[in-house]
């Protein structure tokens, strides 16, 4: 073992490609526990009764046959929980439903027994009365003047819109650049459509799970499969109105994400009857259960006209954004205005106008699924540059080239875009795919096709603390708030430590996700945790580099600036001979100075300004990093069966520095199969607010082998704001996929798809029109 | 709840009696885990099969039975486990006995089996074949020319004794100052006396309990009631050839300590059954295992011989040290020397001459227990010194007086005593015992007396660090690697924050013991806590506060200085319009410098140096602070039956400053009753190297019922150099207990007893001898 770790203790480790050193045995063996692993003594198992109607007002509940169950531990409704939930934005939902419910699935009770035969039991000993109330499921049916309002009364909604017109709006946002009718004046040739995209759940294998105990100071700990601990620290401590302090997060092995585990669901639930029955209890959700409740991706309808002159310059944009956000406005005001921004940046177009509304209808809530907002806009906008390029007959690579934004250029509401590399990605997936070769057609009667698309994802950053810890013995324990989704966090801040202080990997343990023993971190949300954690991290293990080297200039009597660490050792620049063994250092220091060496990080990030003219919103339209890619595809379609394959995909990617490329490359990958499984197949289907393929034989997902060979490209145009240049790479490939692919379909058959997924039996009756 | 805490946060909480607000509740309630408490999935149970002989040859060990028995997952002997245990000092021992036995109880093997009536079948079916060896019992036997050696071949005692006369000995150490045959030559009056005192058990109620897990890394967790989870991974890490980043170790709640749970015992054993099996394994002592094979106090002989000159000053010490450490060196080296310093510290003595040894015998091991040299060196010197006044005819509190060291005088080897308050303590104990009234005769037959002692101790210092972390609302999370033992130190760690950062205690929680989540602690020993671990949570709650009065300040446009932390507000002093609430600035911060607040502290308490001229041994006699104490008390004792009584007790102690009178009070009550037991009624009784009484039926302890009221005096006189002026207060009250009460004895009675226990068959049979 030791001559492993000293070579790569000697090398450097950035930019290498090491293979995780923790969660993959343990997921594979199954040693990790994920949330419903959690074991606790004397657990009791917790479950929710949940509406069967998507609007009702609750007439009365009656739990007393249930309380009177032997083995009954904890039964709470809206009386026991009138807590409003906190999550990002508009707080809009009590812990479990107050007087009325407004979708299929929402909390009604909870009730916690000693197992879960018995709790089951006792939800059917549950007693409610519903009053139907007319429903919406559509957000054209929630516009409408005479729509039946989700929230007659909440005061904060009116703040945002008049509610005269707007009722069942929860964010009304407006961008505005340049004038539109000028750049339509302008224009050669001008197109308007609307694309729809449905429901989408997170397609994580793992379902929600929860636990829930009091010390016997009453502080709360809760276990749960989340992506961001001290995000659900913060919403627990603000829903239930304890202290900070007073509340522990500890983060499980995640069995996928995706945006999924980020907002709060049923902890508060299980913490309520925690509470209540004294004794430590675990939710965990069937997957049927977790279809019907856990937030999905935002249905959209995307209205965009767009003009063009004839030299294949972008003219004008102007647009309409529909987010369908559900029963509570979720994610919903931030998709909305995100699309809307998206929708404008990849290219300069000095004319534009967008209008958004997130609306409320009477289906499941709404999330922050991998690139909120970013498939929506891309299908739009990528789509239309295609139909502008073929009408002024120019390649769209070229009308893609010509309009593509560089780096100073902003955001349409004005952010600056550093170190933009959108020119780069193109020109190199062009020449992987070799674009300009004509598409060989097949022999078999099916139809081929190439098509491309571009994007831009703006990640989230800030909000980061990190801690090394250097042992006595010269290892280093790193401590961090994020946590390992499964995306690689963990090996990447082990890279960055070790590179560091000059150490092996092998020499790093990293401890993370747990709000009581890390340090603050916003989790694993946005693209952040390699920018945010990892300039954090950077600058602990610089400070307690800093601190070590201090110590070995006094022993070595030599300057600071003529020590360096590497290979596990204090090396005196040019002078070899004089090698001290870091063990040797930190064993001094800790004696000296009262404990092993430790260093603190935070990150710094500032968020850019924007321009307040061209935006209104209640929401921040500003992001820290932004990033493009360009991905090619050709596609083979079933004339006869309407079946699409990928017969090839090129995804060129910026990424700023690739910390380790097997991870990176890994991370593209999850994010193209992502959204192929939503470009092809899956939809949540509802009739009347019931979801009818609450399972995943009805909800169909790519598996292995329906997902094809994805050629990655990583391109490393440095931002010189972060730490060794990085930019986030989780969600910055799925905008591009769905358009690619829409355009390929065009270029193969002719047929213009405006709306997900691209199903079979929708191609299929897309080539009869086309036909006709 | 919110008006109680404003009280405290307005208030400043250093030095009021706050109750605890974690443990206490905890422990009542049955909700704390102790070492057997914690539960593991799938956790095995091991049991360790131990020497039946004082001093054996392993012939042979057969295993096979035992692991062919179903539910057996795991056999370890000495060629699975042929690590060297690292202990504080010499390195003498091995995991499991290799070659020989050389104490009844010692590990010969482990077993982890599913269940405890299965491990207990294996230990059975193990095939021992021992050739039995002469034994010693006693230094006397063990220090003879012709004794048999414990550790023929052991290098390490060579270097520090000449093996030819001391080959049982582990540590010989010298102490001298001036030249003794002069100082006797200036006495008026000399005598010698042999004072004997036994092994004693740690009486601790809670037998040691640990189990052990690895994960998929192979990283190994340790879950063990320990004083010292870092001293405890640190030997893990050194005994199991570990780096320090792959051992965690975690301390459960504790049952008591009194510095019986800092060395390892049988954590490696259980680490290398988890190692082994692959699953989590909890080893639990019975008691009566606990009794055999967990150290003990070091059974001890001293002889002193005293000059004094006809005024009443001290001329001359002479004397010898043996301390009995069983069979491996343990804490014994550092006993003997402590004695031997504790010994000619509290009086000004010109001349001195100390030998000692710690010598190996074939009995268990022994360790630090609470005080570790001090009541066998307090026995010593203060009966001495009420011998010495009674032959010149002085009151013993007038020769205390006259001879009682002062700030500014050095122990025997040469190190500074800072703000000595010897005089303080005396005159305060006096004050309120009414020392010059003469003793009341009672009625009923039996004799009363009076007697008093004083005593001198000096802590441990250096090794913590800290880490306080305020939160997002304001509120703190405190880090710190100290463990809770009962002594009370998490709420005084919550004061001294609460203090510094303006908050109540309640704002504070402090998560402590786990050197994963927690910055190094040296631990609950050497009455270290308040003062190491304090100084070092004291500069991270500063460093903190500096962090938020620089924020603040920049938002306030004033002057650092010019601002306070006081009742969860930033103040401006003096003007109180301009307040603004921490959690506005603590927000803020976390907003803008990504995350929240970090204050780091270290304990960077310096060793003081001592006169090498003076002292020859391998431990080092320095220590960072001294305090001292004085105890008077009353006794009545039954000439029928030998029983003693306790009538008054008084206890004054100069703890430096009182963080937390309360908790002191319950200190010096606790190390009073500890001591009574051992005064009274505790020993270890061996028949041949077999322990007699190994339970709490034959060894007897004080209960409640036997615990006299005692009045305690606390005397602040603030050392410069340590936080708030602090001195350790848990193991001083220990030394003068013992020799205070046999001055009574001797006041009342006649009787002088230089042997303990003063058992009621000693003082009866002393008072016959009195009596003739």
């Amino acid at each position: 073992m030791e001559s492993a770790i000293e070579s790569s203790a000697q090398k450097g480790v950035i930019g290498s490609r090491v293979g995780r050193l923790t969660d993959g045995y343990e997921k594979v063996t199954g040693v990790a526990r994920y949330g419903a692993d959690i074991e606790h003594a004397n657990c009791l198992a917790g479950m929710v009764l949940r509406s069967e109607h998507p609007h009702a007002r609750l007439r009365s509940i009656d739990t007393r046959r249930a309380e009177a169950l032997p083995g009954v531990k904890a039964v709470i409704t809206a009386a026991d929980a009138p807590q409003v939930l906190h999550g990002f934005t508009v707080h809009d939902q009590t812990i479990i439903a107050r007087e009325r419910v407004r979708y299929v699935g929402e909390p009604v009770a909870a009730v916690a027994a000693v197992d879960k035969a018995t709790a089951s039991e006792a939800l059917r000993l549950i007693r409610v009365e519903y009053e139907p109330l007319p429903a919406v499921f559509t957000p054209h049916d929630a516009l409408r003047s005479d729509a039946p309002l989700l929230h007659p009364n909440f005061a904060a909604y009116e703040s945002k819109v008049p509610l005269n017109r707007y009722g069942n709006v929860c964010c009304h946002a407006k961008i505005t650049n340049g004038e539109v009718a000028r750049g339509f004046d302008r224009s050669a040739v001008i197109i308007e459509n609307t694309f729809k995209t449905p429901h989408v759940h997170f397609g994580y294998i793992e379902p929600h799970a929860v636990s829930a105990a009091v010390d016997g100071r009453g502080f709360l700990t809760v276990w749960t499969s989340t992506q961001a601990p001290f995000v659900a620290r913060a919403a627990l401590s603000h829903t239930l109105k304890l202290p900070m302090h007073q509340v522990r997060v500890i983060g499980t092995a995640i069995g996928g994400g995706f945006g999924g585990k980020v907002e709060l669901l049923d902890e508060p639930l299980a913490a309520l009857l925690a509470i209540k029955a004294r004794r430590a209890v675990r939710i965990e959700m069937s997957m049927l259960e977790d279809f019907h409740v856990a937030q999905a991706r935002h249905a959209s309808e995307i209205t965009l006209k767009a003009g063009i002159s004839s030299d294949g310059m972008l003219q004008a944009f102007e647009g309409t954004v529909i987010m369908d956000t559900g029963a509570y406005a979720g994610f919903g005001p931030h998709t909305t205005s995100q699309a809307m921004v998206l929708l404008g940046s990849p290219y300069r177009v000095p004319h534009l106008r967008f209008e958004g509304f997130a609306v409320l209808t009477n289906k499941l809530n709404c999330g922050a699924l991998r690139a909120p907002g970013g498939p929506q806009a891309a299908l739009a906008c990528e789509s239309t540059i295609d139909m502008l390029a073929e009408k002024i007959g120019m390649d769209p690579f070229e009308v893609r080239l010509k309009n593509a934004k560089r780096s100073g250029d902003t955001t349409p509401t004005g952010c600056e875009l550093r170190a933009v590399a959108l020119e780069q990605t193109l020109r190199a997936a062009a020449e992987r795919f070799d674009w300009r070769r004509a598409v060989q057609r097949p022999s078999n009667g099916k139809l081929r096709g190439k098509g491309m698309a571009c994007g831009i994802w703006g990640g989230s950053g800030y909000g980061a603390g990190a801690t090394v810890r250097v042992n006595e013995d010269g290892t280093a324990t790193v401590f961090t708030g994020a946590v390992e989704t499964g995306a690689g966090s963990t090996i990447v801040a082990t890279q960055i430590v070790a590179e560091e202080l000059g150490l092996g990997v092998e020499d790093v343990h990293v401890v993370c996700g747990d709000t009581e023993s890390t340090p603050f971190d916003m989790g694993a949300i946005g693209s952040r945790t390699t920018v945010s954690t990892g300039q954090a991290l950077r600058q602990a293990a610089v400070d307690a580099k800093r601190k070590i080297l201090q110590e070995a200039a006094e022993q070595l009597e030599t300057r600071l600036d003529d020590l360096e660490l590497r290979g596990r050792q204090v090396l005196v620049k040019g002078v070899p001979s004089r090698a001290v063994p870091l063990r040797e250092i930190t064993t001094t220091l800790t004696m000296k100075h009262g404990g092993p060496v430790m260093g603190l990080g935070a990150c710094v990030m500032e968020l850019p300004g924007f321009d307040a003219a061209t935006y209104e919103s209640h929401t921040l339209p500003s992001k820290p990093w932004f990033t493009f890619g360009t991905q090619m595809v050709e596609v083979e379609v079933d004339p006869a069966s309407g079946d699409v394959e990928i017969i090839r995909f090129v995804a060129a990617h910026d990424v700023g520095r690739a910390i380790n490329p097997v991870g990176i490359e890994g991370q593209i990958h999850g994010a193209v199969t992502l959204a192929l499984g939503q470009a092809f197949s899956e939809q949540l289907v509802f009739q009347q607010g019931r979801l009818m393929n609450p399972n995943f034989l009805d909800y169909r997902m790519p598996t292995a082998l329906e997902t094809p060979h994805i050629e990655t490209i990583i391109i490393e145009a440095a931002d010189e704001e972060s730490a060794y240049g990085v930019k986030g790479v989780g969600e910055p490939p799925v905008p591009p996929v769905i358009p690619a692919i829409a355009n390929a379909i065009y270029n193969a058959t002719g047929a213009r798809i405006l709306e997900l997924p691209l199903s079979p039996e929708r191609v299929w009756l897309a080539l009869q029109k086309v036909a006709r």
